[in-house]
């Protein structure tokens, strides 16, 4: 249980293991330290895994008015350097796919690999009418109407039917959670602060080795949207993991950590072929 | 302008059109006979083309309790009726592409051909909350978060950011109208009639020529559950469209104008290969 | 039975219909006008259909010598003038898409709508290895070796299972026929024909309304393919053939039959929506 | 250097690195040993790699008859016991994942996690006229025809372009490597003990966790090969590597060696969601 102060707001983070490349994994939007405890033991057995809660979310400070994304990008940096290291292997999914490439693009010495999880370039017209449906629903503040307008989109057709009994037991947790105001009210900032996203123009300039992760059934950010950062990111490589809607570390967690862990720790990425 | 009573109520319905095949379209859920009207022209010129609007759509009666679905199809049985049709080649998108397949499966000698557009066996747990959540959104009475919730999940991405226009002029039309109590609790209703929609362990059934037109970026109903169709309907091709959403009439209306066209008037669809 | 001469060189052609849009057919490599003969009667149902030997195939004349692609497209708009048709509407498969795309440009006031199947913009490197590979076979004489090397991939797996008994029929007629060597040496020419095609760059200047097909198993000419058509042809449309290999047209008759007839028949391509 | 006897006949395997969970690679029927050079460093830094020549490959033994391809899944157990393994992490590639199946088949309590890469479940009569094909060419004793009907199909389109100096290289050297007779004959029998190749009927046997790796342009085992093994082994993942032909490990080595890496060392591949 650690923190520090950035802004002077407190920065909630953890880190797993000792020994091996840094790993740090960056939330999606409704994420917090805490979603990745079923992933501890795997991603921290070789590695230093680092978790942080952004500024909003989970054990972090909640904000008190708007604020651009990239302050989420900056309080990464500032984490790196209370870590005192360097350079780290940075998987990002969702939201903390925005920040990884925000990350990339304005700390690129920091970046050793980059693993783009479920990310898409820019806050497409049709994200963005997404989140004003998600806001308009918390203005309501009612935790079920958040929660139906939030989760569903998030999961495949066939996860729903595989695990019913999770997520009826998602939605027990999920609805008095969302029914809180201040809940509410940090997710509508989360959403606000992705509202203008758009790096398309700065993908050229990313020169680390890339992993794009896609997933055949993601709704938030098809295929269709990693397909522009693998044309525009010079040394990218693309893969799709099936069955898997766009929460493919809980849907499909063992091909998740295996792409993370196998990216993140192999010897080098360009072989002499 | 026609209508007729079924049920003691009244049923509006559109003929165009004097010689060829007739070609019965049945609607989506929040389409009406008026949704057809840029296709008039195309669809009437070579074949008698008929328009109907299901109970709690358009100008037919709006009930006044919950229903089953499969009363939409008996109205379509008694609008074959009227026009003293003992066959038809059915076109059928989402809600229509289910009322389609209980109309085949509860009247098959009246179905020629069988066209299934953007269409589902079943309402799955996953779209079922989705319902739920275009339900809650009505019940909070505001027409812009139903618009929010309902819309954008019908579109494509490509879509969005290439009719941009379009889109506003959309919502400036719809906002207003999901606001009228009347339009919403119609809605609710057509909603609930498909909670309980599956007609898997029937498909065998149906042996008309039949084919199935899949969206490549369709949310609502995706391709996974056009497989199954095609899997278990016996004489049945599987076709994609590109560059589509779930609203594939607007966002591709060529491609599905040709479809619709070709697969209704190709004098046999078995050939001697 | 018509015939005209081009180049001093007999030009075999068929008209079937008498009214309607004219629908001109072009065929693939190893095609020919009787390989139209199962579509003959649906094609000519509302159109006036026109199909053509190229040079080198079928009852057209033997070539004696290398020579452009090109000159196909010449042999076509020769074709038109005999008919003294202005405007058709062009359906080319492969080989024949090729030659399309080349009339479209050289003739591009002669196209009313543009239907490409299985078609690619260039000759890629791969592609005209497998060229060289086919023309290695034919080298060798061995009718069965040509069979083999050109004919499985034409078609997908699932094709292969399901006409199990129709693709040995294939074989016992094409092992004796790719065995004549003036066959051989015709189908050598028509590959050697195609060996620099390469239309990518003047893609632009098409402006007819296109339709593109591919199918999902298409090995000869992947998706890959269409979709570079698809992104340079201005006003063009996608659609993808489920369980389909190369020969689109014997593998799915009834969608290919739908598509073109839907296509080449609406009475505009544009809707207002 | 190490070889063992197995029926009296020399087996060349190699084992490099001395820690970490036993890895084993089963060729490709082109390949050998000497094929996976530029993976040795990544797989052996945290594995005890282990590699080896099936019978007719590389430095071990030529038949000098037609045999059943089991024989390559016994000679793989005995490697084992030479070994003293009692368990390892298998992954097969297309002949190679074949081969994996029948041991995880007959060998159940030796493979620890199962990966499969490019693999089908059975010989398709698609594959197996490919296979003639093959063993027609080799028949002529034309190392070009060889070269031109085996390898151009084991490469995407995309490759291809991007790697067209390494294509002629490999041609320089395998063209000259493919006329020698006894290559030839090797390489007949290897497709040869393929032909009836079919486990489709035992993959419910399979309990062990499996990972499915597909390439979104495989020609020789398509995707829809690797969807019947996902739906046939219980506890199966099934991930695709874009812009990859058949031979994967080549045209994407990083995504590649981070699936194979990932999957065999992450701690345990059930998570608790």
């Amino acid at each position: 249980m650690s923190e520090f102060k950035f802004n002077g707001k407190t920065v909630y983070y953890e880190v797993h293991g000792e020994r091996g490349t840094p790993l740090l994994l960056l939330n999606g939007i409704m994420m917090s330290v805490n979603s990745w405890k079923p992933f501890v033991k795997t991603f921290s057995q070789n590695n230093r895994l680092i978790l942080v809660d952004f500024f909003d979310q989970g054990r972090s400070a909640r904000m008190d008015c708007a604020y651009a994304q990239n302050v989420q990008a900056d309080l990464t940096a500032a984490l790196l350097d209370v870590l005192a290291l360097d350079k780290v292997c940075v998987m990002g999914i969702s939201y903390g796919g925005e920040v990884a490439l925000r990350f990339a693009l304005e700390y690129p010495q920091r970046v050793e690999r980059l693993i783009l999880a479920n990310t898409a370039a820019r806050t497409s017209a049709w994200l963005r009418d997404i989140g004003h449906c998600w806001n308009a629903a918390a203005a309501t503040g009612d935790g079920r109407l958040y929660y139906l307008t939030t989760i569903p989109v998030i999961y495949s057709t066939e996860f729903y039917e595989s695990h019913a009994e999770w997520m009826k037991a998602r939605e027990k947790t999920l609805v008095p959670y969302f029914s809180q105001p201040d809940v509410l009210s940090a997710l509508v900032r989360l959403t606000d602060s992705a509202e203008n996203y758009d790096v398309t123009a700065r993908l050229g300039e990313i020169s680390c080795p890339t992993l794009i992760i896609s997933a055949q059934s993601d709704i938030i950010t098809p295929i269709t949207e990693q397909n522009l950062l693998h044309a525009c990111i010079k040394d990218s490589k693309h893969v799709i993991i099936n069955d898997s809607g766009h929460a493919s570390m809980y849907e499909q967690p063992a091909v998740f950590a295996a792409l993370v862990l196998g990216f993140a720790n192999q010897a080098e990425t360009r072989y002499e072929i």
